[in-house]
């Protein structure tokens, strides 16, 4: 049997409890396949700050770098909003894409035929959508120098960031995605704003140069206002899109509220050398943490990504989706999801049905 | 009888065609309020591209200077999508803003009890949003210093832009923004990205100090991310919203997708000392053009911000506000709102109907 080091990072909020699903369904679908896993907990986040002074201890890096792949739940709370910048949560979440070289965070935003009238959209506009965007994830205006405060001509305070770019950064990027567009609907919509920024005429240039070798992907171009809008208008007119770390940022959290359920959407933070990190889109929702009402399928799903993507084990994945798939169909839903005629189930409840279901 | 010098740039596409319905109805609301208005026809964009060479021809911009107020109807076209930079019409847009110091955009987003069934949202969801963003539109990333393309140390091409912001220039906008909302449900929502960038962290420091001196308004901070999100989830929640040049296009276009009528928006872009810029937030539209079929209403409205916030002349805008909601009242529609049970109307029809009831 394949064993695999699962590097576990529960966070904050509902981290652990979730965490705890994700890893009790992938024990049970490894066991169907033969598959081992070794799963080795971690502290990063604001449950880091409090127990080591920082968001991301290095022991937690290198436990990460020496994993298979790494499986997030989510940080943050606020209780650590008003601490100095340095030991805030989301400081050791960008610390650790950075250590891994995460460069390409893959978000599906997919409207789920069960929960099509979960939107805020008309379910007519959303239904059927199903979208994944590759987002750069270690660079562009996240990382970009210089950055700082200083005093302007005039004796004021200003402060700045650069947005930048180089070809090979954009280069990596864009065969990621014009490769995930290859076993989709083979169209890839790259979204810049080169209409005003230099950095993002080079990101349409590179796309473009290397679209040249991907002929079986149909390849188009959008700004991002007006990406922003077209996500709204005809959400199913995109297929993948690839875009730079902060328009993704905007744009992938625009498209996942298209679903209507972030309790379900998972992502993938991938580099070509580094184990990635798989988590789930939602956030550590501190408000009901501790008290077993969590979606978990975001985590699960999280989990079959990291599957798929990070461990090359696909009949495990599908085991994951197909639970979730199972779950939905059986009607259980937890608080987030609830609707008439559907059965509530606590985070820990629904653990054990999609385990029962592997 | 008071008069008004305004600059009339129609611009591209549909642009004569809104114009000349705007120009009409504003004659016919001034006479009835003893106001007289001087139009004074200039060049901007892709038809000033043709005529002169540059998108933004001196002439233009001292003719707006001279002027009360700037009535902007649409720039751009396919057609110049290919010409060298400086001579595509966006850079005449730019160009003008910054030529007229016109810091602070107004953009509303309101979804008219009429029209709540156009919005691809639920109607529940949408019904009563009644958003003003006000976007910072001369500084930030669009104009900061350093930008360019160079090589990397490792002999790579890179791009780069500069977001930067002043003190002052964060001051100003704040200001602006307070006192809207002191005239209207008295919420400020400021959006940044403090949790990543410096800027967005002196643009929240700069804000929340100034609040100080409103504190007849409730003021509270948001990150772009979530409040892409927070605005599919519940636009209810927002009255006003204040945030940076490149967030404010993302998101005011985002915004005005919730109301499923962009032919209806109107847009005020107004500077402290000069004089400001009134145009509708939709394009040109080349697919149309020539047609008699545009919506003008969105220019109308433009024409009423121009009269309300640029000119002083409240009974002017309300009676041109007024003849707008007889005319959806009516029924009267153009194609792009047309819907079982209404009239559709040409654009020149909708100008005599506008006309008529000011
Ligand atoms: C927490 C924050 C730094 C982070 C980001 O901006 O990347 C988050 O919004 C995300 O998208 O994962
Ligand atoms: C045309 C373009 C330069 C412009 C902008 O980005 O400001 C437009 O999108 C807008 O919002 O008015």
């Amino acid at each position: 049997a394949s064993t695999h080091t699962i590097a576990v990072l529960a966070g904050d909020g509902i981290g652990p409890e979730i965490s705890a699903v994700a890893t009790q369904v992938l024990r049970e679908a490894g066991d169907a396949e033969g598959v081992r896993f070794n799963f080795e907990d971690s502290l990063i986040g604001g449950a880091a700050t409090d127990a080591t002074g920082t968001p991301l201890p290095d022991s937690t890096l290198e436990a990460c770098k020496r994993s298979d792949a790494v499986l997030l739940a989510a940080i943050g709370g606020y209780k650590w909003d008003t601490y100095p910048r340095e030991q805030r949560p989301e400081r050791g979440l960008l610390a650790l894409r950075k250590g891994l070289n995460a460069f390409a965070n893959l978000r599906p935003a997919t409207v789920l035929p069960q929960l099509a009238d979960a939107s805020s959209l008309k379910k007519e506009v959303v239904e059927g959508t199903d979208i994944m965007i590759v987002r750069e994830l270690v660079g562009g205006i996240y990382f970009g120098q210089p950055r700082g405060t200083d005093t302007d001509s005039s004796g004021h305070k200003r402060a700045f960031n650069t947005m930048v770019y180089s070809e090979p950064e954009i280069e990596r990027i864009a065969h990621v995605a014009f490769q995930l567009a290859q076993k989709r609907q083979r169209r890839l919509c790259s979204v810049d704003k080169a209409n005003v920024l230099d950095v993002s005429q080079l990101w349409r240039d590179v796309v473009t140069h290397i679209g040249k070798q991907y002929p079986d992907v149909e390849l188009s171009h959008m700004y991002v206002d007006n990406a922003a809008m077209q996500l709204l208008r005809n959400p199913r007119e995109f297929d993948t899109m690839v875009t730079s770390n902060l328009f993704g940022d905007i744009l992938s959290d625009e498209a996942s509220m298209l679903t209507g359920s972030l309790g379900m959407l998972p992502s993938a933070s991938i580099s070509n050398d580094m184990p990635g990190i798989f988590e789930p889109v939602h956030g550590s929702a501190p408000d009901i943490a501790g008290q077993d009402i969590a979606n978990p399928m975001a985590m699960v799903l999280s989990a079959a990504m990291m599957c798929r993507y990070g461990l090359d084990l696909p009949k495990v994945a599908q085991r994951l989706e197909v639970a979730v798939e199972a779950a939905l169909e059986g009607g259980y839903r937890t608080a987030d999801l609830m609707s008439p005629g559907m059965k509530q189930v606590r985070c820990s409840e629904l653990g054990a049905i999609l385990a029962e279901a592997c």
